[in-house]
């Protein structure tokens, strides 16, 4: 298991996943899972890939050899460097990923491997404002909108809820940076499938470069201020909260027992 | 899916459970999961149990059967009104367990439905310390220590971020109840097999009763007044803890991509 995490906010994305890999307990290694796809100036993509490592591997070397040879002159279809939109660009994936299943899932059914690959992409192209879609192992794909403005794969379930206490379109890209880190601090922590180092990109909207692009380590010292900080804030406010009268007033009391 | 919760400290024990029983998405029910276990003055045990509802029932049911007829007089084996220690009440269950898996595994494999029931149990008997265990269906168990004085079973991913901030055995019955309701309240928000109401029991140490027994519906005014506090608290702590600086001072600037 991976994790890897998408967010957009009006003032851009942030895009963050874990570097393990592990097959079995004793043989785990560091594979970076964010790509990036870049024209200076015109488009900035960042692609998270988690899986199976070989489909993951095999996917990226896949879209990067459809960028130098220009697809869409030869085939009809976009590479992530000719795409006109962001959507076009997600379904380049999506079509990716199905000719990886033709060409790989029957081989590996044979020996017991499901066919395990899911993506994050989120950018920029040209005109068209920044996006952020999430695609499946089948090559379908759907768009992270205002409501839920974030896009989780892999290990999501311990990092989710503080994504849910503040995850906001509204929020700034600082802000999304710090609900990254603390989601995929709360997720290290209690998987040990999911390990550091972490990458994240942040990339404004409109400006085709990221602004931070870091490779955050266990000892890397502003993640841990921000644990620190956050631990300690959490802390105090639990410890302020208001106590609950020792037997209920507003609620209904019931007896559970008999005997 | 099911979600309950045992926590210990110092001061005494919180257990809690959610009631939500479903056969499909269709098929959802009430039923409660927490259950009491007394003898005044003497004996206060709660136990949760959570799995295959009508296994759960059948477990409650023989435990309930044996307090009645003094199993240690009839086969040398405790019922949880009779054990001399919390380890002794935990072995009961577990025995309990064993025999109901003989009786009804075989059965239920054939219509390819898994023997699945686990069991919380929280209590205090005599002059022994209040102490928690946490159930296997394979009728085994363990006990919570100080340095991770709390059990989960079920759905516990979502719930645990805020016990990893702050559950300590130091914590106060007060505090360990608002532990006990965040991390219900981020475990019903986001598994939808887990619901409302919320059973939640509190004892302290060395009373051999309950100071707070209560049902909290989804219009709980206090669960209602913490869940606010909380999400407005954090809030304001993430917005006010320090921005990363745009482009990396502490940490390795590395460059992920190529192009």
């Amino acid at each position: 298991m991976s994790y890897a995490l998408g967010l957009r906010t009006e003032e851009g994305l942030v895009l963050a996943a874990d570097s393990r890999t592990n097959a079995g307990a004793d043989q785990v290694s560091v594979f970076r899972k964010l790509h990036v796809f870049e024209k200076p100036g015109e488009r900035f993509l960042v692609l998270a890939v988690i899986g199976n490592l070989s489909l993951a591997q095999a996917l990226i070397s896949e879209l990067r050899a459809q960028c130098g040879r220009q697809a869409r002159a030869r085939t009809g279809a976009a590479s992530l460097i000719d795409a006109v939109s962001m959507s076009e660009a997600a379904r380049s994936v999506g079509q990716a990923i199905r000719a990886l299943e033709a060409q790989e899932s029957h081989a590996l059914a044979r020996h017991g491997v499901a066919f395990d690959v899911t993506a994050l992409l989120g950018g920029q192209i040209g005109r068209d404002k920044h996006r952020l879609f999430q695609i499946y192992p089948a090559g379908n794909f759907i768009e992270a909108g205002d409501e839920v403005p974030y896009f989780q794969i892999g290990e999501r379930k311990f990092g989710k809820p503080v994504l849910d206490l503040a995850a906001s379109s509204e929020a700034s890209l600082a802000q999304a940076v710090k609900l990254a880190l603390l989601s995929f601090d709360a997720t290290v922590q209690n998987n040990a499938t999911v390990g550091l180092p972490v990458d994240l990109i942040a990339m404004p909207r409109d400006r085709f470069s990221a602004v931070l692009q870091r490779r955050f380590a266990a000892d890397d010292p502003y993640w841990g201020q921000l644990r620190r900080d956050w631990q300690e804030g959490t802390r105090a406010l639990l410890a302020g909260l208001p106590e609950i009268e020792p037997l209920a007033k507003g609620g209904k009391l019931i007896r559970l027992h008999t005997n």
